[in-house]
């Protein structure tokens, strides 16, 4: 959605307020319920969807304190957009210090309210000019990103198969970014080390595809970045992560379904179209990978996913591979493919799994 | 150092090893000593310095293994360098899985010896060819990074004015970056939405500067980044961090001069040219800033640091300004500047500080 559009909407909800006031009557604000009570897998659209719980806010005089923030902070979205400036969450809870009696005094305070607004909105939160307080994700390989220069508004083409040894770094917001890619895949990896190693040896070029380093588990940039370059350039997801339960149901399931305390995000965060390359438990088998024993966290994490989640009671390829994980009592980290030569991740291992992707796990 | 030193000293303590196993006597390495006690604050260099202390591992029935295991990683790197790849600690360990009986159980063995070829040949682990697991560090400004294609060899300018608003993703490993700059400082970046905001703005147009995000403690490569940008083109640092002791015995403290256990690096490591720019005790007062009471944490950590930090011990500056912290009570978030408004940091506080370098903390 365009800032206007965003504006538009502040300014009806706004007027509502504004037309209830002078007729005498009491105005209410009507927000979807934030909670996992809320919320379903829907396997079609691909991610944790929101129901149709709300809970309102009416001005009265208990409310009216809260009441007043929300539309300050209405507000605040809306100046952000016109003048294009950007406010993190720790910097909105700051601006609020000059809100008089609406002041927030602590930041959690300030950032349930910035959640309200986006869930009444419909919108993320970058949308109405908040941005999150961390970066992360890094990406090299065919792609050109099109941004422009904050400063003289000049468009940039910024080529990442230009980088050397070093990466783009995605920034914080990524709405306004476009794309141009002949890649013909998108793999995202776990970690640095193993990113590293696909970009000096120039794997993206063997293999024409985009590499996105995520660091663990995908910011929310990161994980946004993905979805609109994925979307637009219509590409497949291949996720490379290490064989655990952490790697399959934090990362993979984050990154492809979205989380559940955010169930009113899931919609523009999540990657449907992502697969899992591996590492698999099969994997383990048919690489002869050296394993680690699964530790006590790894298979509470694993016994929860096969009992509550509702993404791998969806699926039983998932449901089986946690069980033949727990059964086999280890993991495999994804650098273990090293015992082979520190080039069998490139030679033999990602050649011979992207020969026949309708083999990933879901 | 270059490669060829390296390999050349690998070289020369190999054939040490052999001549004299071959005369039929016990062949000895000589380590320095990686500790605490081993460590003292140099103050002309402006690191960290590792003192005389050595530890011997000589030949024996009972150190045949881990001394087998030296050897082998000494070779292991000396192979690295000749094809020129690179290896995590990670990739090391799995590696050994192929060394037979010098073969590591478990990654911590590993990590210690290659610790020790470190400090045995006085480099760091990046002129080894082992690379960090972890990324960290991004780069907005004016600064050409020179890099090459990892494929054809051909050299790459990397203009960091160009990214929009993203930025350069420093590589795991540095060594081998050339740098072109008309900067005259460097601000290196507590978090990443200051850095997004200040990127926003093209602040580093407006003051002639490098933007650094760190996002929190600098990695081993952002330091060594700004360390060999620092000197190569003789720029001044300035820190702009939290006003907490977290900002300033951690991040600032590990950045300046480095780490206690890791004092056999500090030489490559530290950035003595770094100067603390705010956000200081001072500062609270002086821009009426907001502030959260200090945790027990914090009192503890400036507590220990004025007992025991020889670098606080070594500047009354130092000293004074945490003691004041602990008196005052409180801690101010750079963010809190966005209580005069959310561009007053540009505006005001920076070019104000800016001013009087000369008053900056040590």
């Amino acid at each position: 959605m365009a800032g206007k559009a965003v504006i538009k909407k502040v300014k009806t909800q706004a007027r509502a307020v504004e037309k209830s006031v002078l007729a005498g009557g009491k105005p209410t604000l009507r927000f979807p319920v934030r909670s996992l009570a809320n919320v379903r897998y829907d396997s079609k659209k691909g991610h944790f969807a929101i129901k149709s719980g709300k809970k309102e806010r009416t001005l009265t005089v208990a409310t009216v304190k809260s009441f007043a923030q929300t539309l300050k902070m209405m507000a605040f979205s809306k100046e952000l957009i016109e003048v294009d400036d950007i406010a993190t969450k720790r910097e909105a809870y700051y601006v609020s210090k000059n809100w008089g009696e609406a002041r927030f005094r602590e930041q959690p305070e300030s950032d349930t309210v910035m959640d309200d607004v986006e869930a009444l909105f419909g919108v993320n939160r970058e949308q109405l000019g908040f941005i999150p307080e961390e970066k992360g994700g890094d990406i090299a390989g065919s792609l050109v990103v099109v941004d422009r220069d904050p400063d003289t508004g000049k468009q940039l083409r910024i080529d990442c198969t230009k980088f050397g040894s070093g990466a783009y770094s995605i920034p914080n917001s990524v709405e306004h970014l476009g794309f141009e890619t002949k890649a013909t895949f998108i793999l995202a990896i776990e970690t640095a080390g193993m990113f590293q190693r696909l970009v000096k040896h120039g794997y993206w070029r063997k293999a024409n595809c985009i590499l996105i380093s995520m660091g663990g588990v995908p910011t929310r940039a990161c994980r946004r970045f993905i979805r609109r370059l994925a979307d637009e350039k219509k590409l497949p997801v291949y996720v490379f992560v290490d064989g655990d339960p952490y790697g399959i149901t934090n990362i993979y399931r984050t990154l492809k379904v979205g989380s559940g305390n955010a169930a009113h995000l899931n919609e523009f965060f999540c990657v449907p179209q992502a697969h899992f390359l591996g590492i698999t438990p099969k994997d383990i088998i048919d690489y002869e990978l050296p394993t680690h024993p699964l530790k006590e966290v790894d298979i509470k994490r694993a016994k929860d996913a096969l009992k509550n989640d509702p993404f791998v009671q969806h699926y039983k390829q998932w449901q089986r591979a946690l069980q033949q994980m727990i059964d086999m009592g280890v993991r495999a980290e994804q650098q273990a493919l090293a015992k082979h030569g520190l080039n069998y991740v490139i030679d033999e291992y990602l050649p011979r799994k992207l020969a026949k992707p309708e083999q990933f796990l879901p």
